[in-house]
């Protein structure tokens, strides 16, 4: 029978999930259509609204409603951070599955609290990490595997955006403390999953942090102390012996979805930058002097699922079929298939390498990640 | 009341039809969720398959059956060139609005019935010409309009793939001359119709059309004849007097999706490469010489409907959302709002060109564009 | 014993040669420094200057003194192209070896005595073409001749600069008919000359040319009509059967020293760009489908004589590099060794193929290339 | 009079002094030609040998020997650095003039014992840090000067070749410990004085280096362990309290020549690398939204003095014409005029700053640079 699908949250997360939902049988092809049935707002009207277009047989205003609905197989959480953990853990404990957008929550407590959720629930518990979804990721994943660069001694990798960059921008909660630490929780997750998706984990990190702003502007009131850092830099070493850098900016003028990586091999090396996610770089050795050249190499049918979604290479996958190619991950890991996914016990690990470079900026030296 | 949706066809285009009309209202969220109605398919079986998958109610086997259904308003039109003229016709005389791939049809005949058809019907004849909807495309057509890069006095557009590149590729029906003249039919109507859509009509062209091999394999019979051009160049001159080059090569090695527009002002420059379609580059001398140079800008949330999709710049559409776009402004054209479409009347004029490049080809002479 | 070294004139080219003739020996240290013996100037005391600062022993106003002087056995000419035939006539007539900066001259007819006096001379009679002499050129042409990307099927050239883009620019002889056609010839033997020596002669053409500017202002008597062709495209026919298009435009916004080669075979392509003159694009059907794109391959060492100039790859060499390469070549091919030149004979079938673009033009038909 | 230059070294550095010597004058137009004067090598049938390629007048195999010619005013030192520093010296107090290739010496003491007996002769001691020498790289000057990107908050700078890159090449010298740290010394003082030229000085850095391989072949006593860190990576605060990043790889496959240059500011961004060293980007916050993008600028005559070099733009100057610029400012600074040079007390500062990120290592903790 089919899986009946509750949604929380209509956002521009709530929307990626409900445009993934409604599009993953016609691209896959290989499952039957998930029943959407039942989407939670905060405001009963506009969950009304959502509900007629995203195609969802009912709306509700309480959020516990859907997840008491038998309808309900799987729970797409999308609200904000604050509320993940506790919409999770009641999900998980009806009995549900839970597909929960990341990060796990503000305190590395409820995030430990979700995974035991989960633990105990046997359910799947899945993080939207979607930028290992893309094709091109799973592409370097492969060649990695292969050896196609060799041992890996050297990796750094970038994110970097712009949306904090104007200092005469208003100060709003972005720069509080009790949003975070900046850049590093803003950003972290992602490189950190794709470094553990492609390069497992990392072993210990020495961080910085710094504010391009000292004060920013408020309505009324004057300018007002900035108590986030919008950078961060941090040295790693991995698990595997490599060593890294990761370096994130949410002040960076002109870098618009930056996440740039640079994977350095005995045999070769590979670069990607997420601004141009329907390409990579691949340098090897094996080529004849003469020739040796990164190779920009647009992702094609070859690269799969991007043959699920067109049949002519190069005409380019966007952000948002990511999150349909991680829908149907999570669909064949509940069929018991072969899935890659970010469950509550990585999400878990990631939010800790996290709370480790926070910790190693605080006390300026070299931390261990547990 | 919601519109109907039938759709005839379940290849790639169908598939992309049938995710454009599942996405559009939850993107756009300024419509009601149009009703999948009726699916066709040549098989039935499959057609119910595909029904289930793609979330429309109702499969049949006999297209003359869904555009007979009164539960359909619009039809989408996704078979193989030859059948959309009847089906075209047949729909539009039906009453129903019709939603048709292009190009339009194999001979300018029919072309011709199926503007007629339309005109006759007063109803809505769109073709899917998908690449004038890339927002980048519209900021392009936008700052022509605004003479950001002054009076326009020369363009260069080449469109190239390889799919044709192997010669030991075995002879295919795309190399027989009943499938047309070759690339010139092939993608020609593509790149015309980012002309038309950015910079007006062609009225005059001198063609070359050429051949990378002159026989192909067979499975058994050696090697055969190719009776197609699988290369075209062409020269032209607008109506507007710009000059201008048209390349085209589906045997281009290492080209996967490009189609790239060089487009040259008075007072600057634009560049566009479908196959980095969410950037494209300006240059204008308006900047301090020290600092002239072509900016790669990147698509965002400035450049409508970029916004509906993501609220962050940069993270990337892909080629199937210029459908979804596309399907927004024929429900927007619907509904008496203004809107960027090709009908039919502009489709015959598209392949009228393409026509007349042959025919200067055949004669090695300059011809007028009627 | 040294070559002794002749330089008329003085301006940008002639700096180019004086810098290339005292660099050659200290960069390829295979030979003897040559012995730069006179200078040759319109004004005797810019005269006298210029050969203090370039190094030469003696300096004249009247460069028929130049010639008739026993201690020089090659003259370099680098003053204005209707120059060109007089004193490389004169040059070679008595005796000397003569490097003479391309085109040859104005008219064919001139171009033509110049081909015959070197043919009577039995002396060197070597034009400018540098643009051949990028390391990265030869190796595109190595890679050609060992059959890297099959059989050539397509080539595209373009050449582009932004000196005539501004419509407010003063009316200057550019303008003037008795200049020439325009950007065609202005620009068009360079690119020639690429093509002559990676892919053969050109067998025919067909050729546009249009004016971005119908007139362009003067100081004192109001616009006046522009005579000449900023643009030019042709569509063309190589020997070997390939196909291809040249496009030439002298008023391209944010072109700067754009000659864009585009070169398409049986198994592979290659790309270059000499804005980007360090490095080459190359793509081979050869490797792994999964991992086919085209290399961006950097200067270095192994494409000599790079290492020459450095022993490290992507360093860079620069325009003026070119010319110290060109200088070797005709030292070579006067010791009798193998060398890449450009020399009367062929500079003359360049000039005919410009004057046969312009002629189809002219007569709006295929014209063949003598 | 002109000056009289002497030159110690004929290896690559050598040759590229001895061009620089060659075409100071003729490139710039603006000074009495040198006179070569004097060539030492260590053989002295090479050095005379070189002393005819390079045009200089004497040659010795006893470098004092140059040093006590009063025919030589200038000396450039371009032998192995374990000889700079008794060789400046000995030059300084000879009252010669100094232009020694970077770094200036092995250990510290060597560096601080070369800056004195600089301060002492009075004379002009500067170093070969030829990047600085880009035209680009003054125009980026020029930009930060102007305050075009405002208050820099971050920066970031990769040197990254691929020389160390195979671990099946044999075990050198630049594995030994005698030779230094590894990347850092190797690599470090050029981002470096690029950050002084820039940005200004460093006031403390956390630095981590690694070792790709732990051993390396031998030709006949099997693998030897490496004693040298070929990758280092560094977070540094700048005196001006903007934050950056330094990272090194000298086995970085498919790096040549990168330096890798990221500029952070208030109102805009700046990106640089070395591998095309023609062009810059330039992101200003000022453009309007719709069109803003990083701007890649090619170099041109408006970047002095690209112009004394060629007349059009984009036409590129290698890496060799920096070291002509570089020696026209050492002229400049002869003459009194304003120059932009690195002297012997800059050098020392630079060459701490590296022993501080070595310190920083060792100790595992934030280090001044003192």
């Amino acid at each position: 029978m089919a899986v009946g699908i509750g949604l929380i949250g209509t956002g521009y997360m709530g929307k990626c999930h409900a445009l993934a939902w409604n599009a993953v049988a016609s691209v896959f092809g290989d499952l039957e259509r998930p029943v959407l049935a039942h989407l939670a707002e905060v405001d009963a009207a506009l969950a009304a609204r959502r509900a007629d277009e995203f195609g969802f047989a009912r709306a509700t205003g309480d959020w516990r409603a859907l997840i008491a609905d038998p309808a309900v197989d799987i729970v797409s959480i999308t609200t904000p951070n604050a509320f993940h953990a506790e919409m999770a853990i009641a999900a998980l404990e009806a009995g549900k599955h839970v597909w929960c957008e990341k990060p796990m929550a503000p305190t590395i407590v409820e995030a430990q609290a979700m995974k035991a959720a989960a633990t105990r629930s046997g359910k799947l518990a899945i993080l939207g990490y979607n930028y290992i979804q893309n094709p091109i990721i799973r592409q370097i994943r492969t060649l990695l595997a292969e050896n196609t660069i060799g041992a890996i001694s050297h990796v750094r990798i970038e994110m970097d955006e712009d949306f904090m960059a104007d200092p005469a921008a208003l100060f709003t909660w972005k720069s509080e403390q009790s949003s975070g630490y900046g850049a590093l929780d803003d950003f972290g997750v992602h490189p950190i999953s794709l470094l553990h998706f492609l390069l497992g984990d990392i072993a210990r990190v020495s961080a910085h942090m710094s504010k391009p702003f000292a004060t920013r502007p408020t309505m009324s009131e004057g300018p007002r102390e900035v108590e986030t850092f919008d950078i961060a830099t941090i040295m790693f070493d991995l698990e595997s012996g490599a060593s890294g850098l990761l370096a994130l900016n949410r002040a960076a003028w002109g870098r618009k979805g930056r996440i740039a990586l640079q994977i350095f091999g005995s045999t070769g090396a590979i670069l990607f930058d997420q601004e141009r996610m329907n390409e990579f770089q691949l340098y090897t050795r094996d080529d004849h002097l003469a020739v040796q050249g990164f190779r920009t190499i647009l992702c094609g049918p070859v690269h799969a699922p991007y043959d699920r979604f067109m049949p002519a290479p190069g005409h380019g996958l966007g952000f948002n079929d990511l999150k349909i190619i991680e829908c149907h991950e999570l669909l064949n890991q509940l069929a018991g298939h072969p899935a890659h996914t970010i469950d509550f016990a990585t999400g878990l690990s990631i939010e800790k390498a996290v709370h480790a470079m926070a910790r190693s900026h605080a006390e300026q030296r070299w931390v261990s990640v547990p």
